[in-house]
């Protein structure tokens, strides 16, 4: 394969290096991810994350593997990669194009599956800058913009889907401040957006979850953009904890509020969100050391947005 | 005086002794504050907080002190006392009225100045008593409660304002879960309340902000209880920053959203919640090492809810 770099990732030499994204900030460590053995834990603990990020990560993993592995082996870690995130559809898409592309190893199939990771990867890149450009078209100039989580060069292979959007504006010479969610536990927009926007000198301002509210009563917020980990057939959006009631305070201050995602994150087979799976993780994330030890924790890493509080679905 | 005892305080033997409350949930330290000169760093460090708390503190020092010192000394105190925090109106209000008890140190000062704090500090208790069985008369068996921030018996000398009247729900025999907002950025919901509710053996759960509007969704809230720092006279409400946030999405949601509060919380001088000013603190609260060094930060202390968003005023 092509060797290609991006915030998020790297090929050369036919290997994949990935960013550690849980080092972030003030870490930039770069980690092999070529195998998928060394690929899974690092998608589990966060390391690599973003949903089209995870996919096409996947995809280039199994591509690596194709030409090092007898089939048998091939499809087990196939299989074990597609389960490493449960709410992630584009993981499980990713693997199943790939293994479609591998036509149950016959043939020439080591060729045709790297050949179908590499289609992967530059589509992701032509997506997120066709995404940019239609979601950039909405902003105007002196706006202020709220974002959520990060869904920015490190949640995807190219420039990042909602974080995209504002930076092709930001490109485009619009004067624009961008305010962003802290987006705990994990601080996905403290550590990562913030990192982005750092690198890319766009003006921000961090806040607490808990301030959206008053920020958006004070007047300072135009425009607010996200991801999306699933959406489905009715346009109702999984995304990060938190985005759901970011859309609601957004209704509430009449603000418009885009998602911002891959057809890929369509998931047909879901009918309404109720039908989206929401990953709880560890009581520890929430806890973090501050609260009493053996506290009762609830930690759903998504919520649902019903479509009728997003005002556009920004999907190519 | 008589001996006192609750979470936050225990008067025994002619003496105070507060608990350091920047050491919960995981250490109890007890640590004398009877003299002024005891009291006044802990407050400024706020181990001793919540604003009904902090007045009734400085009461019992200066009503200990009174037959402990000459008249001189003690009104230097006093007045050292009344600025540890300038922006507490409560400290300054419990100051000025010990102090007009004093008779400017005619006569019995030192009895008179004893009985008035005796007196400030059953008031408090009283008031709270009264608060939470106002407010528990709405709960009803089996319902989920969420609160915000810390209103409770570590930021008053009696059961608290808003986790009063949860307390004393629960000690009504009715079956409740209390949902219990982290409250970044100095969680003083994951730090002060789940340790309150964990020594009252009250079930509950922690969240982090942002898992509030998911969790109404669930149906799992209704009721909301929340305290407040300051009520203008049309009603509009400053408490702990995220407040208001919680009120849209309650009306949102059609969950019943309470504040409880003093009367003294009252300023009749602030004729809406625009006249109430929002402190803004520090930018590393926010950042707490996690975003990048010097990533700029808004972080106001409070927000402003307005009156229409809420359900009940509870004042006594």
């Amino acid at each position: 394969m092509k060797n290609y770099s991006s915030l998020s990732m790297r090929l050369e030499n036919n290997s994949l290096k990935v960013i550690l994204q849980t080092r972030l900030p003030h870490e930039e460590v770069w980690c092999d991810a070529t195998h998928p053995r060394d690929l899974i834990p690092l998608i589990k603990k966060l390391d690599v994350r973003g949903a089209p990020l995870i996919g096409v990560a996947a995809a280039l993993s199994l591509g690596f593997s194709a030409g090092r592995m007898d089939w048998s082996e091939f499809s087990t870690w196939a299989e074990k990669l597609a389960e490493a995130r449960p709410t992630a559809v584009n993981l499980k898409a990713a693997v199943d194009r790939v293994m479609l592309a591998a036509q149950d190893g016959h043939g020439e199939w080591q060729s045709l599956v790297a050949h179908e990771a590499e289609k992967f990867l530059h589509e992701d890149v032509d997506l997120c800058n066709r995404l940019a450009n239609r979601g950039a078209a909405l902003i105007k100039d002196g706006e202020g913009i709220l974002t959520h989580c990060n869904a920015g060069a490190l949640a995807t292979a190219g420039v990042g889907t909602a974080l995209g959007v504002i930076c092709r504006a930001h490109e485009q010479g619009k004067r624009i401040h961008v305010y962003v969610d802290e987006t705990r536990p994990l601080l996905q927009g403290a550590r990562l957006t913030a990192w982005e926007l750092e690198k890319l000198k766009i003006p921000y301002t961090l806040i607490c979850d808990n301030m959206a509210a008053a920020l958006m009563q004070s007047g300072k917020v135009q425009r607010i953009f996200t991801g999306a980990d699933r959406i489905a057939a009715n346009g109702d959006s999984a995304n990060k904890i938190g985005t759901y009631g970011v859309a609601v305070l957004a209704k509430y201050h009449n603000i418009p509020f885009y998602i911002v995602a891959p057809r890929t994150t369509v998931d047909e087979k879901c009918a309404t969100g109720a039908g989206i799976p929401i990953e709880e993780r560890e009581a520890d994330e929430v806890r973090a050391g501050k609260s009493p030890t053996n506290a009762k924790v609830w930690n759903p890493a998504f919520d649902v947005t019903p479509r009728a509080l997003i005002s556009e679905l920004i999907v190519e």
